[in-house]
């Protein structure tokens, strides 16, 4: 595996849920330049976008894979299939050149699309997990300086509303599960609010700024160890494990 | 030339400038979506990327020319090259449909990138035009409702300075000209600083926003009618003005 040392340029990807995005981040001592991204938000699926999108992103940007030194992916929690095809894809790309892999937390990730927003309070990250539960993290906002408060979890919507129901700071929600979590909880929840549409969904921006601080902590590894982080067992597992009266995660 | 009638899908570009974006998005009465955008910000020209990436913008999201109801581009102030190559991408991809087209000021575009910003305070648009110029606009933000304050101006940023010295509410300066405003202001601008990174630039996603307000006011035009708003003389025009002698603006 090379090893990344700056300047480098990091090709992220974001692939958790409905949609898909890509982008390449130049990371240089002093500062980094987002090089070009693309986006979707269709029903296409990410078997059909995702490798296509990445290649026409760095086609018009006058680039090839062989300038990439490093490739980041949001390895979960969140969709499985998305999360999966998301890695299978990252994988793919290191594999030639041996390229260094980073996964980072797709809510983390999230998260960082508001690092050096003005914007001072509480992020409460919220993927849709299905059957009333999401996929969760808190984080702190200080005038753009995003922090972690609590770990990434799958939990029942109504427990988060338990938990920050006696929250008083500025309580922004964002996610695929934003307006559901917003439905369910504005009114236990008095401080929340919806974050805005252009700062809401996950975005490889947030994958690439996660993977910077990743890198820095020196946690890159090859494309064969890079694994999605799931949380949950897949639904199909669960219900096997219901029935086999064992434990589910 | 087609009504515009809600739901519509607008195609966005923006070109005003180094960067070059396009996005498309589902305008529907309670609110818009949106579908898919990307960007570039590398050194190569806009006549190499801009038609390209919109091209492959919409194959990537399952669609096509023909799913769209009105274009818009950031119509100027800016590069007199990119503003012209912008204009006349956005003629040519109406003239096969008639498709009407709306051209909206680059700074105000630009500035409703904060729109929905948890943000209270002033933004000042400021793109380079060269010999200590930028052309600028001042907006409010509050709590993420941008307003404007005052019109597109081609100004020295040395009588931008003079006019916000003693603005004492936060001020974030944004655009292409933002790092050359912030080093030549900072010091008798205390209240100055720089947007984040990931709102700082023009997009055309802030293109899309303006434009859909601007077809609420019923701007919309022909492709025939679209023009370039430059605010200033060319450079070669403004040398051979002074020349002859006659007045340059």
């Amino acid at each position: 595996m090379k090893p990344i040392t700056i300047p480098y340029t990091v090709l992220a990807v974001e692939s958790s849920a409905t949609p898909a995005s890509c982008a390449l981040l130049r990371v240089e001592e002093h500062g980094s330049t987002l090089l070009c991204e693309a986006a979707v938000n269709t029903k296409l699926t990410h078997s059909q976008t995702l490798l296509p999108m990445i290649t026409d992103m760095l086609k018009n940007a006058g680039l090839a894979v062989s300038d990439v030194d490093a490739l980041a992916i949001a390895h979960g929690p969140g969709s499985f299939t998305g999360v999966r095809i998301g890695v299978a894809a990252v994988k793919g790309l290191s594999f030639a050149d041996d390229l260094p892999c980073v996964g980072v937390s797709t809510l983390e990730a999230m998260a960082l699309r508001f690092d050096g927003v003005p914007y001072t309070g509480r992020i409460l990250t919220a993927m849709d997990a299905r059957c009333n539960q999401i996929y969760t993290a808190l984080f702190a906002c200080d005038n753009g300086a995003v922090t972690r408060l609590t770990p990434d979890e799958a939990l029942p919507i109504a427990e988060v509303g338990e938990r920050l129901k006696n929250e008083t700071a500025p309580l922004l929600v964002m996610g695929d599960g934003a307006e559901l979590c917003y439905r369910t909880l504005h009114e236990i929840v008095p401080t929340l609010s919806l974050a805005p549409v252009s700062l809401r969904l996950q975005h490889a921006v947030g994958v690439a700024r996660a993977a910077v601080a990743a890198v820095a902590d020196g946690q890159a590894v090859s494309g064969d160890a890079l694994l999605p982080v799931y949380l949950r067992l897949p639904q199909a597992e669960r219900e096997l494990r219901l029935r086999q009266n064992k434990e589910v995660l």
